[in-house]
């Protein structure tokens, strides 16, 4: 698998010089993310693309070709297959549609195409995908435009289908700060399944999370075997879609897949230890968490709020996710008592508003730093306010920078409890203040409640290990 | 009532030189959001304030006041509110905090506020509150900076807390493009509560949508009572914290509220026909809806989505929101049929991304005309996809304001049906194409099952509207 990962050397079959055709960007993202691998157009009709030789079949190419990126007209797709074998190609990347998923015809073509391959070292991924990325590598066959190198981190993906690449994808490299591992784009999945890609990323340092977007499971003994040992060692996260009837319906029309009843994948999920999510909203609400934040010991939630409403709420946001609310050291409370102004009492979840009043705006550290140090205090949600820059001379205004400093200075890497921001405000400085403290490593929420079911899958999933490590 | 939402003078009592003061921010804002009634500052250290003339005390104003607003430490308010009602004083909206939330000092005070009003037409708002806005008249008491009108439109809150004007109100002014029609913080509620506000909204013509934040409700029966007469008229969307053991402790030192068993709100509502909400996020989620968009004749849902993957989700959020997939005209989808490019068969929901192949962009036009006159659809999920304005020359690319012009072009308002709109892709696009499209009346969601839920409420609130009227 490292060769479709990593590969030396990358055949484009459908290679354009027309900008927007898939086989252009497919070329001109390799040249622009850092691949250092060998990149190899093929098209019968053009001498050369983006500056690189272009070969009439992937036939004529010199060298051994480890992955072959296809983007023809399905009819013309098991002809490209056959020469792949020819050659010695050990993965084919099949990004275009009209197999199985669009009836009986295209059945016959994913049949052909699977006849070439038979007996053979080479496999085939997709089709009716986007195929590949290892952001390590640079590499990838996504038809999307990619500006440049992508971010790395601790985050792999398996999806089945081209909704990860037309939105999700963007979205992350637009607007996400986790970085990305590996990417699998199964498609049809007619012989690359996910199992595979499974045992591959258990054993692959760089991917500490995984997120799976799936329609339905092929072998479903085969696919609990290796979710429970993937599970066992990182979070995997499943957003699993055709739940219901006319979901179902939809998947299959989609990606050839027979879904499934949904209580008996629920029931599977909960014996693996996959923690399944709603939508691809959850799952990069959970995926970021996973990805900057350590485990906590415990349930117990400390809460520091910009406004009462906030403490009430994160209070019920607590409880209602299965979580506890902390009891922080009363000894530790009175001193934050000493902080506040006469009218205000010391509590728990700590309402900052107050302390605004009389430390200004580094009481959000003032307020941090007692639940950082609180052994009674297993997790942190802080509820912050980004406040529009006109008004940067009031003396409880912080800046997206400061906001970010209080956190980094109140919970240093020492505490090891897990933190989510809520944060709310001005819209533009609510996306600064985002990613500032995203970039510090302080994954942020639009809500209290979302940033409450993030502590509370990181919770869920310290328990699935320790139940799974058990048995 | 009219007193205090169009007030004809408003004293700010502490009002303020320092620019970061509440007193000072109060003054300022009315000079910026329009309000064209008489403001006079009340301040015994001031002579002028703004351009303003500043008077020592309340009773050296020289007309009549309709609206005091008062920002000065809570033990000072008695006596400022006993001046008040020596004026005449309509209204008198107390910003402080420091009265019945913050213990047996605070309810003492709360208490001589009550007994300095009794007897008199003079009413306090509050304490412990953002106070009031009114979009039309340019009028609001909050003490978070407005910096010009405020956009006007159908949307009232009733809320109890000061995070609506923390983050909520920055936030809406900021990043939502609903329109206002009147706010009213209550804070702790000593004298005017919510059921005269909700008694008010309901004559009121500029108010069409209402959204309430509560945390305790003071007589259930009244309530109950006018909720129901309330919400047979309008929708009513309400959050109700302190649902849980934590949540009420965090609500009873907050507003002094006691939140009361949450079944049996939860009971209440069902029998008053309320919509309830989990957070902030879903409130806004739902109010836009119901700003921009009809209720739907039933609740048979038409999806047009970029990918197949949104298709198989759609069709699964669809069905759990309790709402059905349509199925459309046959003929019509055979028509559609010979748009499509010959790998492709035509079905629904209606993939968009065969239509790009064959039609370019357009194909989001072609699929949404299909639902819009289709009397089979009752209401249109739209999943599109935002893509960066690099490959602006691709084939299937469409700028943020084409995308925005195929809905207008085939969703006219003579289709009578709600559209709720999912957009996904590049940030900054996603973005722009979600101002456009709200900006031409189409609300826009980040995730098909947010999308699929806005639709769910306007289907629940059309039944339960048909179900008040039969009773």
């Amino acid at each position: 698998m490292d060769r479709l990962f990593y590969p030396e050397s990358v055949a484009i079959i459908g290679a354009s010089r027309s900008p927007h055709k898939f086989g252009h960007i497919q070329v001109a993202n390799l040249l622009r993310t850092g691949f250092r691998g060998r990149i190899y157009p093929v098209n019968p009709r053009a001498e050369e693309i983006l500056g690189l030789r272009c070969y009439p079949s992937i036939l004529d190419v010199p060298g051994q070709v480890d992955v072959a990126v296809v983007s023809i007209p399905a009819p013309k797709v098991p002809r490209a297959v056959e020469e792949c074998v020819e050659k010695g190609v050990g993965f084919v990347v099949v990004i275009s549609s009209g197999f199985r998923e669009a009836g009986p015809e295209g059945e016959k073509l994913q049949e052909a195409m699977l006849e070439a391959i038979r007996g053979t070292e080479t496999r085939i991924v997709g089709p009716n995908t986007t195929g590949i990325l290892n952001a390590e590598a640079g590499f990838t066959t996504t038809f999307m435009p990619v500006w440049g190198p992508m971010r790395e981190g601790p985050v792999s993906f398996i999806v089945q289908t081209g909704l990860f690449a037309g939105t999700l994808l963007l979205h992350i490299l637009t607007a996400e700060r986790f970085g990305l591992a590996k990417v699998a784009g199964l498609g049809n999945k007619c012989d690359l399944d996910e199992t595979e890609v499974m045992e591959y990323l258990l054993e692959d340092p760089a991917t500490e999370v995984i997120a799976m977007y799936m329609e339905g499971v092929g072998d479903g003994r085969k696919f609990m075997g290796i979710a429970r040992r993937l599970a066992k060692e990182k979070p995997v996260l499943i957003l699993k879609s055709g739940r219901t009837e006319a979901g179902m319906r939809a998947a299959l029309s989609h990606t050839g897949s027979l879904a499934g009843r949904d209580e008996i994948f629920e029931a599977a999920c909960r014996q693996c230890g996959l923690i399944r999510v709603r939508d691809f909203e959850e799952m990069l609400d959970l995926v970021k968490i996973f990805a900057m934040q350590p485990l906590p010991d415990g349930p117990r939630v400390g809460v520091a709020s910009y406004t009462g409403a906030g403490c009430v709420i994160a209070s019920d946001e607590c409880l209602l996710h299965g979580l506890q609310l902390a009891e922080p050291n009363e000894e530790r409370l009175l001193e934050l008592g000493r902080s506040l102004p006469p009218w205000a009492r010391p509590g728990h979840p700590i309402d900052i508003e107050p302390l605004h009043e009389t430390v200004g705006p580094s009481g959000y550290e003032v307020a941090l730093r007692i639940l950082a140090e609180d052994p009674n205090v297993d997790a942190i949600m802080a509820n912050v306010m980004a406040l529009p820059v006109e008004i940067k001379d009031a003396p409880f205004y912080a800046s997206p920078e400061e906001l970010a400093g209080f956190f980094v200075k109140a919970i240093g890497p020492e505490a090891r409890k897990p933190v989510a921001v809520c944060v709310g405000g001005d819209k533009n400085s609510v996306d600064e203040a985002m990613r500032e403290l995203e970039e510090a490593g302080f994954p942020t929420y639009p809500s209290i409640r979302r940033a409450m079911r993030a502590l509370a899958a990181l919770y869920k999933y310290k328990c699935i290990r320790e139940k799974l490590s058990r048995a």
